[in-house]
């Protein structure tokens, strides 16, 4: 008999679901890949929205679906009882707060958890600060203001430098420029001058040329600017102009936007902001 | 004696640490605030590294600090390595995967988590695209693209739309534009012509005019544009507007941006994009 699973993935919260999400797909990884669907469910704060999703589940499961459930339900009522179904339930809060409970020597409190909620006003407002200055300085505009920036990232167009920017501000508060180096700066092999004060907080961008090649190609298919002997010509330009000024260089090709934004935040010696 | 805590909080993995650290700070808000720093250690992934890190912690340990460590390491034997430290590690694979292996009736397999890893390089184009589609409809610009939108949010300036829209493109891969109502618009009490054509997939953010007025206040201190008589005016006819057109609104005043892209995700039925 196949043992192929059929997998419907819960990712169930009273708030979000990203951080319920975001470990149950990295615990899932580990598994060999199966058919599967993800569903988040998010806001489930009352026994009545409780009732209605485990319907739902159960309505699967009979199905003949495998169910799997990952909870963070900060209610204890509600984790009980969505715990004590026919089905498999991971919640990471009862999974979890005994043995912190254990080594906090203290009770946990059951208010709802604030991962991704508010918090206070001035942490929205280091966030968004950080969101409007990287905007400001996207793509070269504004050197101006490159004196308040935490960190600066050069790379050709489309090597990953904006979405990583962006990632960089958001999820950390860091003010993150990016300047982009064209065809005219890799010529003279030398930084542009808008980027010579700043190379104690630059770094560079590197991709390799193919992955470019494919990038470009999506962008602008069958473009100049998207051919193989250009993007070849860039990054072997753009290679040497690192090395000759000392440019620390992270190589984007393998790399998704959190692992460049966490591992640039690595390299510059960088902390959350809020 | 004082029983206050003095909590040194490490996130610790071989990826990102983007999961161990969400997880790891959304338990603690269960616990009572206490004096704590948190220090997330990414790209632990050798001996070397670890045994480096340890050492670390133990200093602080000595010093008198209480340790807790979150971890996400997908290889058993630095995992087990951290385990057997005398110090707190809650290690979320150590934890979460024997339940997981027993209902998935089969053994994990030590490759490291992908979760956020570049996973293959169409889900990074369609990212980029979301991300690229909704910079270049930031604000009011190219309304003509509206087409290829999967939601349209609008609202008044620093309502929270742009950073809104990044994050559900970043995070979800969802193609957000954004409009922003002015003056003009409001005292219309109609819905602008771009936005007309678009009801099905347009939602309206609005805020509580005190909020709107700090938030303002920290852009353009003491304008006509952060008076409270301007902001409670705007938010009066935005609200009217918004009921006029039969707009569905999303409050964003105790929001933040995880929850408002989540909340719209949900009202649209939208689902991730990869």
């Amino acid at each position: 008999m196949d043992q192929k699973l059929n997998l419907e993935v819960f990712f169930v919260s009273d708030r979000t679901g990203i951080t319920a999400e975001a470990l149950g797909r990295s615990l899932l990884t580990q598994f060999n890949k199966s058919d599967r669907r993800y569903t988040v469910q998010p806001y489930i704060d009352t026994e009545k929205k409780l009732s209605a999703l485990i319907q739902q589940i159960k309505a699967i499961k009979n199905d003949g679906r495998q169910i799997i459930v990952f909870s963070t339900l900060s209610d204890k009522t509600l984790r009980q009882r969505l715990i004590n179904e026919d089905f498999f339930v991971l919640d990471l809060f009862a999974t979890c707060l005994p043995p912190l409970q254990i080594t906090m020597k203290q009770h946990s409190s059951p208010t709802i958890g604030q991962t991704h909620g508010m918090g206070n006003q001035n942490r929205y407002l280091a966030r968004m600060d950080a969101v409007n200055f990287t905007l400001n300085v996207d793509d070269g505009l504004r050197t101006r203001d490159y004196k308040r920036a935490d960190i600066i990232l050069a790379g050709v167009s489309r090597s990953g430098k904006t979405p990583t920017c962006l990632y960089l501000a958001m999820q950390f508060g860091i003010r993150a420029a990016n300047y982009p180096l064209v065809d005219n700066d890799l010529e003279k092999g030398r930084l542009p001058h808008a980027l010579k004060p700043w190379k104690a907080k630059l770094y560079g961008l590197t991709i390799d040329p193919d992955s470019l090649q494919k990038i470009r190609q999506s962008r602008i298919p069958d473009s100049r600017y998207a051919s193989q002997k250009q993007c070849r010509k860039e990054i072997k330009l753009l290679d040497a102009l690192y090395q000759e000024e000392n440019i620390t260089v992270v190589e984007s090709s393998s790399m998704s936007v959190e692992e460049l934004a966490t591992t640039l935040m690595q390299k510059a010696g960088l902390r959350r902001q809020f």
